[in-house]
């Protein structure tokens, strides 16, 4: 018998199925659903509450995306802090630069982390670095709360439902705003503009007035719905194109699959229907 | 009782599905399968030989950027030839350039026109225009034995498996090569990089000894494979981004959905590991 893991896509009457060789983890946390398993082609797969978070196959292009833009935007970059992405691809990806000297990662569900440490160690291992500080509590309370300021905040959210919906209202976007540098830069997953073209509306009508400097890019990630994911990148102080540098990418020299400098570039440029969707607010 | 219809992803071990709302038509004719349904969120479907071949919803990228590139940058494609294409999406978006005098089309499956014209006249329409002339036989074929020459060929193909296999291989691309003018472009649908990378690795391979001057661009298209998908630009002459005619365009003014100036230069900026797939041959 064939075992196969489905993603549904509600709001479009459409659905992605995976088989599934073997499966590795099926719990349930306080918050969500939590399951690892093995698909022949994409690896290990981590699903919460029955979405695809990541598969070993083509979680870089999110992870790549999501960290290496802004990081070669601000100068630098020393203290970031990180909502949600208890997987560890994010903090890996953030830790390639040098000037980092400090990630906060804070997730409202430590059982996704220890999960993750256990059996899918290539992607979470950074979380034990000595610059990561892990702090497992709802990203809402803690950015309300919070005396720290940051250079670069990411929101590596799951979708505006159930636990991940505080982080997309815009109280939310002006307490973060509110602990970032005056220079800093926000970056956060936007959402897909076909299939929940309104949630990425929601996210840009919401974050505008609080960053006026708002630009949204985009990637291509096969597993995510529609395979293809916007990003909205907010800052007062840097535009992600003028304030581009390349010194930056060119002294790293970091070992990429996805992201590079032209790419940096082409990424901000959307096709007219999406210019539509996040720019005609 | 939902009925739902699943596209397999045979390489991957994947695969998506719709939700059917109305199955318009199913047939077959002497050489495939040929469905029509409605999707309550995608409009109407084309399948043939249970591959998506577009649906009402996002047919504009695929249609928009096999054309629009190519048709930006030579300076008077006067006559164009579509091999494949017998939906008439692509015809509709080439005769959007008032310097295209001629186009023919030439498709192995009438049946797939006459379909269309019945099912989804906004896509087929323009088949019937006076510069179209439609041809229905084996594109290899013809391309073989024509002693006409082309401004711009067009391979909208199925893909590399049953009708459309001939369509991959070198000796086609050569006799391509040789009813194109010597400023002619030859633009081909170039598969999934993640789906099925081999077939985009084959194209990149068989074409590049024929056109030295061999780029490609991307699309996002939802429901392709892996929602990224790649197109193959060939001359011998004109080169993408160099010859753009942005001239051109603000002259026309076409009223577009996804292709603009900035995006015909930003679609052939590929991710590192796409580079590697079609550049390192």
């Amino acid at each position: 018998m064939e075992t196969v893991f489905t993603e549904k896509y509600p709001d479009v009457k459409a659905s992605f199925s995976l088989e599934v060789s073997r499966i590795i983890y099926s719990g349930k946390s306080e918050f969500q659903k939590i399951e690892i398993f093995e698909s022949p082609f994409f690896g290990k797969v981590l699903v919460i509450d029955d979405c695809i978070m990541l598969t070993e196959k083509d979680e870089f292009i999110y992870h790549e995306m999501i960290t290496h833009v802004a990081l070669h935007v601000h100068p630098n970059p020393s203290k970031v802090l990180v909502i949600g992405g208890g997987d560890g691809g994010t903090v890996r990806e953030v830790l390639k630069h040098q000037d980092v000297q400090e990630v906060l990662l804070v997730d409202i569900d430590q059982m996704v982390s220890e999960i993750c440490r256990k059996y899918l160690p290539e992607i979470s291992s950074q979380l034990s670095s000595d610059k990561v500080t892990c702090q497992y509590q709802d990203g809402v309370e803690f950015v309300m709360h919070s005396k720290d300021k940051f250079d670069l905040i990411i929101i590596d959210s799951t979708d505006p439902v159930s636990v991940g919906e505080g982080l997309f209202t815009q109280q939310f976007y002006h307490a973060c705003r509110r602990i970032l540098n005056r220079d800093g830069i926000l970056i956060n997953q936007a959402e897909s503009p076909i299939y929940t073209r309104k949630w990425l509306q929601d996210i840009s009508r919401k974050l505008a007035p609080v960053f006026p400097g708002l630009d949204f890019y985009h990637a291509h990630i096969p597993t995510y719905p529609s395979g293809y994911w916007l990003f909205g990148f907010a800052s007062n102080k840097y535009h992600p194109l003028k304030d581009f540098r390349r010194d930056k990418f060119m002294k790293q020299n970091l070992s990429l699959n996805y992201y590079n400098p032209e790419l940096h570039k082409a990424a901000f440029v959307l096709p007219n229907y999406v210019r539509k969707l996040v720019y005609d607010r």
